[in-house]
């Protein structure tokens, strides 16, 4: 005779099985039950699958020329080193991190990176260029030199080309995780390797970085900067004004966004980019926010600590700060300012209401 | 002594083993080069994992109430099935396409679906329900009927009680697979099964739903809506009203957009929802748009064409479109209107520029 | 010998001189001294030549039947008696108050107000009205019912047809003393006396007006609500359901903004429409606010006490509220609600930052 | 036995004399005929009683050194000459037009213009200053120099000093008569002459004036520009670079808008300032607007042509230009450039939707 406990036990198998079985044929409808994955889709807190990592410019920059002896420009299409999450998964999308990408680009004397125009939006941050290296967008030559911020967003015609002696080198920033995610890109290649120029060069930048004046000859856009080239010579003149103004945040120093002038927001709709400067010393409060992002060290060397681990970073190098870990930044000079570029998707966050963030306590 | 030729190949040889030996080294330093990989990261046009699918009410209904019997309320939070894409890698994400969730929910009489909030923004949309069933969301219950548009937006406390003879049955819409693709949910539990009443029952309906007025006693918010509850009998009248009236889209049939009364725009910043009506007989121009959508069959039997397929849908049945793919729908009645309610994520595609639209000739 | 006091004397005397001769030269030159108008022009506290007034329907009404034997429709083009403010100067500019005018305008049976356009924005808040009469705007006919609130908004065609056995009366509402002082307005006639129909009757009101649902097969426009006919049966809804759940503001009793369903802001960019119920006995608050208000009393009997004096209103009498006037509202009934329809520039003053609001004691 | 002509004229009479009773009747009960004025009331065209006018600096200046003499400081609280319409309607209200003020202040070696604040917003447009004048808004001070345009607006505590060996004239632009018209000004004395110093001087514009980077570190705020001095040397800058690059208007030559770094829009919501530059002999082509025009020339000599007569001015004159009028500009050098600094409220015309323009055949 079975005990109650056995008949319990048996009760239990019984349904056991049962739910078993019944599991086993909601595959067949095309259904699946939410209980057994919720707290993974639905998360207490947001879980990343990106891990912090500094590319470091003395290993890139040597990679990058051996591919410029390996590969040609036509071939490549773009001669460019992802910077790629550790995590494979999110490397396998392009990521730097889940949302955001970034590459460093090598365009050698002479060559031309072909003109093509897509969805997904980009930038570019000159690390390294002589007089004569150029973007042509939407037939605007920018001339580029280091710490120019050059776009090329949704849909422009962009090529590259360098007309100096040394090579050009760049940080790309994109948005290509984010609009494969939508689903949403499209990709076409100009007719010819240079698209045709139709305006003088610089012609964005001369008519809308000084004094805050917009031009009323041109037409009014919106979602996107009009400017080709936010030059470093005037984002130089910001932070130099800025601190001597002593113009400081407590968890970012001297911070700039870089603007649209039609909106005064982010200078894409999918992309925020920021440039900030540490006094000598400085060890900024922690902080943490919803949106990952990638920064690069246009000037001075120090550390970030990234949840509790220290990471190094020398100029030229480039980290990412994945989503919602706590990060406070260290200049390391106890003579010289540091500098750093950053990117992220924060105008997004903000319209969709996912922004948050949370200033904390130094981290241990 | 080596032919030209030969001399060639093995120049060709020890070049692709140089260039072998350099891609080796590099994820040694964190980098992959772009242009093994572009094609994929830069796609000429969207590609898409999803592929369309036919959810029948007549099977996963069934399988439901099974699961009511199997699951009890408290052990499952939410009692849904959900409805996945057929493509594992989507599937695994909780999405019905790509980028929307979509789930079928049973609460039984008497039961109770605790209370807590998230960072992912839902909706629900009646199928079945007798009087007595509810939702409620920050301290309002919105009694729910067959057809009613019930929001729990970002962050909002919501639980859900049965007090009818009857299951309730809804499809749960959510921007899940978003908000994980931005790592950006939160979650938190009530201290009590159910949240605490504060306003009169349908209090939101009652003050926003009647003629376009807003109510100035309430707070002026923004990017949410602040109904809970848009009632099914004023939908209803809005589509009586237009189909009487002969407003038809060519693409659409008669066809509105649920919105938010602070703004006109969409009900949440990362969801769109519509309901649209079809005469008797009609068939509808092919389209084909960056977003995917997922439909829901409230009344009447039909086909969709989806790139070159069909898919047939009876009522209470959902379907889903992929990005990009061309899709005209048939009334296959004809006598009868057929009315589908929709939702996708139009408003983020507008905000972020990533919205495109293509009115294309019938599908062969 | 001159005292000191003398010598004083006579150098005043010599300044003033020099200072009058000095000001009598200026108005050559097309100058004045601000420093002898700076209190003027620059006010401590606004300083309105408006004063309170009620215009009695049993008194404009029989009034406005007279014109209708005195003057032909053709004769008048619109035949309508304007409320005047009783200060000169705000009345030569056709002001009820300095920025708003109001009028009381009758079409008699048979007749036609012939179709014209202007820069100038108006409503209409229908008084008395029988089955068939109608304000035709850009080729929809709007039935007109009491409480109709129905827009002919900047430069939009409109006429006014009665096919009724009755006359219909109703409160004209414009921007002409904003539109003059910006001197922007312009006139014109249509080629006929009435326009084309090209709409089913109600159109608008038919596709906007149900459940917050935006209808997708229109063209989205943008600062004019696209709703010719807010029609009074689902204003009388909202009151009822907002009375029945309570939702009270003190100072307003139960109060509602039209909105325009493209922006969820005001039906026009120039005029801010409500309508409010108060309890039987209600006494609410005082407050004062920049914008002046015209009021017109739906239904009820009661007062308003403005800057300490009471004004005593009937059902369908109309009266004015200065700028910066303290006003509290009093229903004169103890068993009866009492609906006030009100408009005033609220979105001017609140989009040019002018717009300021006190809730201050009851007045004595 | 009267013919019957003599009937139908006794008919008319007695008419006339019932109308002429009735007519005499309505001001008893508060009301007058639309009929009467409705061509006054809603004009064909814009009707202003604007004329233009050109105050010459030759006339102004004397006269106002000669005020510095008669009238200090502290009497005049502000010392400054309005530029008044010969209109005398116009003229009492303090317009320059209708719905524009400006004026021409003196601020001497040591005087100190106390601080007030108002709802009024304001510029200054510097004509001569040496170093050493200022203008402290909301805490900082901002350094003067000819060319400069500084904002105090709405609400902004200011006050001017001149701490060098000369005196510092400028241009005074304002909204008065818009703010009067709305019945909405608020005026405050600061408890002492000169506000308290809280940042460092030119803060304002060494944060934002730079790149079209704005500062993370200050708070966002919306309808008014954070900027109090817009320097010459940028507008400069951007007007050298704008020539150079040939990016001209046909209208207005090479044309700019300052901008408020929040929205992209104009600097305050009620006030629209511009610069443009016109090559040697340039002779734009004819446009009339709705919006009436103040003038300020910054350099250069020339003559506008306003409804067919030509108002020729030099360096530091001041012309207004009234609604609707056609105007061209003739630049009269043959080797120089002339630059017009001009202000409007065009963005208050482009929100309310009263803005029209037209560009019309050179007048004959």
């Amino acid at each position: 005779m079975a005990s109650a406990d056995t008949t319990h036990q048996q009760g239990m198998a019984a349904d056991s099985q049962q739910l078993e079985a019944y599991l086993g044929s909601l595959p067949g409808i095309g259904v699946a039950p939410l209980w057994e994955s919720l707290a993974d889709l639905v998360p207490v807190e947001p879980r990343t699958p990106d891990v912090p990592f500094v590319w470091r410019y003395a290993e890139v920059r040597p990679a990058l020329l051996r591919a410029g002896e390996l590969v040609s420009a036509e071939e490549a299409e773009r001669r460019v080193l992802m910077l790629l999450n550790p995590t494979p998964s999110v490397a396998e999308r392009g990521g730097t991190t889940s949302t955001l990408y970034a590459g460093i680009q090598l365009v050698l004397p002479g060559e031309v990176a072909r003109a093509h125009h897509h969805v997904a939006s980009a930038f570019r941050c000159v690390i390294e260029a002589s007089d004569g290296a150029f973007t042509t967008v939407d037939g605007e030559r920018a001339m580029m030199s280091p710490g120019d911020l050059v776009l090329t967003s949704n849909w422009r015609w962009h090529d590259h080309g360098n007309d100096s002696d040394d090579p050009i080198i760049w940080l790309d920033g994109l948005d290509v995780p984010l609009v494969n995610f939508f689903n949403a890109n499209f990709f076409e290649l100009y007719p010819d390797q240079r698209q045709k120029i139709t305006k003088p060069d610089n012609f964005s930048t001369d008519l809308y970085i000084h004094g805050r004046l917009n031009p009323l000859s041109e037409p009014r856009a919106d979602k996107h900067s009009p400017v080709i080239n936010y030059p470093w010579r005037e984002t130089e003149r910001a932070l130099r004004a800025a601190i001597d103004a002593g113009a400081e945040s407590p968890v970012d120093g001297v911070i700039f966004e870089y603007t649209n002038p039609f909106t005064g927001g982010s200078v894409m709709p999918t992309l925020s980019c920021f440039v900030q400067a540490m006094r000598p010393g400085e060890h900024t409060q922690a902080r943490r926010r919803t949106p990952s992002a990638v920064y690069h060290v246009v000037r001075g060397s120090g550390s970030t600590i990234i949840d509790g681990s220290e990471y190094r970073w020398e100029e030229k190098d480039t980290f990412c700060v994945p989503t919602w870990a706590a990060h406070e930044h260290i200049n390391g000079s106890a003579s010289d300012e540091a500098v750093l570029f950053s990117f992220t998707n924060q105008a997004v966050y903000t319209s969709l209401d996912l922004y948050r963030e949370e200033v904390i306590e130094r981290q241990g």
